[in-house]
C-alpha cells in the first residue's frame, strides 16, 4: 500500500484495493472522479475503464422525498434489515446543498446511526454540482465504483426538491417516493411530475395518530395511480404504508422493491431500461464534453451574468446571445 | 410587395407584412425561421430582432393531450367561441411525426373545418426537428412572430406522446391537459410527470354514456390533485368535464384559464415565468449554437451512430464517448 497523504496513490492500487473491498480505497477513487483537476479526469477516466467490467450487477434503488418526510430513518430501518440478510449496501445521498457549503446534513452520517457502524454498509455523499445550468455530478460514476467494490445494493438518495429527483431517476432500477399523509403543501418544493414518475409509492410515518388519515391518502394515491400514464411495463405503482419508527411495513416495501424488479427482469426492461439510461449517459457526456472545450472559466462566469440577467428582465435572449458569443 | 416566387422577400418587407397583419407575409417570416440554411439563419435572425418589441403580448396557452382525445375538435370549438368575442387566434401544431414524413395528420388544417376559414384564426403545424438528441424546433420565435402579427391568443398544441409536452409546458403561460374518462392505459404513450404539471385538467368526450364514467373520474383526479406537489401559486387545479361535441363546458374551461391567468397576474408569477422560460430559452439555443459549431454533418451521423450502439448494448458508455472524439 502506502503512498497515502500527499503522495499519490496509483490507479492500479486503486483498482486492486477497490475489487479486493477496501473501503478506503473506494472513497479515495470516488474523490478522485469527483476531481476537476486536469489530471485527476484522466486518472479517474483510467480508474473507471478498469473497473467497468466488475460494475453493473447491484440492484440500484433511488429514493426521494422531501425533508421532514423521514428518508434517513427509513434507509436506516431498510438498510440495516438488507445487511442483516448478508446484502452488501452503499448509499449515496446527493445533496443539492453539497457544493456550495462544502458540507451539509446530508453529509453527516450520524443522520443513519445503526448503518454507519455497520460493516457492510457504506454511506458517502454526492455532491449535485452545478455547472453551466445543469446538474452534473459523478454520482453515476461513483455507483459504478461501488458495484466493483461488491456492493449488491446501492441506493440513491436525493432530497427531491431540485433537479436532482429527474436525475436520479434516470440511473436507477427502481424509483421509490416517500411520501407523508395529507401530501399537497407538505410536498411544497418536490418537483411536479415526480409522483407519476415513481415505480412504488410508501407513506411514511403511519403510525399512532397517524394511521387514520395515512390510510385516507393511500386510498387516494390507489384510485389515482390507475389514471397515471400506464407504467412501461405492466406495473400497478403500489401505494403502501409503513413506518420507520415503528419499522412496520418495511419489509413489505422491499418486497415490494423485489416484485419490480423480477417483473422488470421477465419483460426484459431491467436491460433495455438500463440500456436508454447508458445513452442518456453518453448524450449528457458529450454536452459536457463539447461545454468543457469551448467555455473557459471567463466564458463560464459571462454565460452566467448574461442568464442572471436575463432572470431579471435586464437583456433579451437573443442580445444575451449575441453578447455571450461576440467575443 | 412584389419579390414572390424565387426572388428574396426582404427582411424589411417581412416586418412590414407582418406588423400589418398580413398572413401571407408570416407564413413566409416562419418558413424563414424554420429554414436551416446559413443565409435564412442570418435574415430570420435580422426579422427576430426588428419584431421583438412588437411581441409578449399574447396569451400564450399549452394543449396537450394522447391522440384520440378530441384535441381538435376541442381547439375547434374553444377557439370558434373566442374569435366570435373579437379574439385574434395563433394555433400552432408540434408534430413529432411532419420532421419525418414532410407532412402529416397535424398539418392538415382541415382537422379544424371552421377555423381554417377564420379569417381571425391562423393555424401552422411546427415541426419537431430532432437534433442530436433533444427537441428542437422553431416553436418560441413562431409565437413571437405570431404575436407581432397582432395574435392574442397564442394556443401551442402537442400530441403529447414525446419529449415535445415538457418543451411546450416551458414556452406557455398556462398548460392544459386534454385527458378521457378511465386514464391509465388510454394514456399509452403519454410522457410521466405530464399530469401533474398541468395548470389545468379538462376531461372531454363527457356526452351520452360517457357523462358518468366522466364524474367519477373527476372526483378522483379531484382527490389526486390535493395530493400533488402544490402549484407554484396559490391555485388548486381544477378538473373540468366538457364535450367538444355538444359543446358543452368549453366555455368553462375558458373561465378556468382566465382565472388562472389572472391569478398568475396577481401574484407576479406570470412575468417571473416568462423570465424563468427566457432563461431556459437562452440556455438552449447556447447548447444548439455550441453543438453546431462542434458537429459537422459527419460527426453528428458518428454521434447517433455510437449512441444507437449504446442502446444496443454494442458499445459502452465511455468506449462510445472516446470513439467519439478520437477523430
Amino acid at each position: 500500500m502506502g503512498h497515502f497523504g500527499k503522495t499519490r496513490i496509483s490507479v492500479d492500487e486503486l483498482y486492486h484495493g477497490i475489487i479486493n473491498h477496501d473501503r478506503l480505497m473506494l472513497s479515495k477513487a470516488i474523490t478522485l472522479i469527483e476531481s476537476r483537476r486536469k489530471d485527476d479526469i484522466s486518472r479517474g477516466a483510467e480508474l473507471l475503464d478498469k473497473i467497468i467490467g466488475h460494475s453493473g450487477k447491484s440492484l440500484r434503488l433511488g429514493i426521494t422525498g422531501v425533508p421532514g418526510v423521514g428518508k434517513s430513518s427509513f434507509i436506516e430501518s431498510l438498510g440495516s434489515s438488507l445487511t442483516q440478510e448478508g446484502h452488501r449496501l452503499a448509499i449515496l445521498s446527493i445533496d443539492p446543498t453539497s457544493s456550495k457549503s462544502g458540507g451539509s446534513i446530508l453529509g453527516d452520517k450520524t443522520r443513519m446511526e445503526e448503518l454507519s457502524h455497520d460493516p457492510n454498509a457504506y454511506i458517502r455523499p454526492s455532491p449535485a454540482g452545478q455547472t453551466l445550468g445543469g446538474v452534473n455530478n459523478r454520482t453515476r460514476e461513483t455507483i459504478l465504483l461501488c458495484e466493483a467494490a461488491g456492493f449488491d445494493i446501492v441506493i440513491v438518495e436525493t432530497v427531491g426538491v431540485g433537479q436532482s429527483e429527474t436525475a436520479v431517476k434516470d440511473m436507477v432500477d427502481c424509483f421509490l417516493l416517500l411520501m407523508l399523509s395529507g401530501g399537497g403543501d407538505e410536498l411544497q418544493g418536490i418537483k411536479r411530475g415526480i409522483m407519476e414518475m415513481a415505480d412504488i409509492i410508501a407513506i411514511n410515518k403511519s403510525d399512532g395518530d397517524n394511521v387514520a388519515p395515512s390510510k385516507r391518502t393511500k386510498k387516494i394515491l390507489e384510485n389515482a395511480v390507475h389514471l397515471f400514464p400506464p407504467h412501461e411495463i405492466n406495473w400497478v405503482v403500489p401505494v403502501s404504508l409503513c413506518s420507520a419508527l415503528s419499522k412496520e411495513g418495511i419489509t413489505d416495501i422491499w418486497k415490494d422493491i423485489e416484485s419490480f424488479i423480477a417483473m422488470s427482469h421477465s419483460e426484459d426492461f431491467f436491460k433495455h431500461n438500463r440500456q436508454i439510461q447508458n445513452a442518456q449517459w453518453y448524450r449528457q457526456l458529450v454536452d459536457e464534453k463539447i461545454k468543457h472545450a469551448y467555455f473557459n472559466e471567463e466564458k463560464s462566469a459571462k454565460y452566467r451574468e448574461i442568464e442572471t440577467k436575463i432572470i431579471a428582465n435586464e437583456l433579451g435572449v437573443r442580445n444575451g446571445l449575441r453578447k455571450l458569443f461576440e467575443s
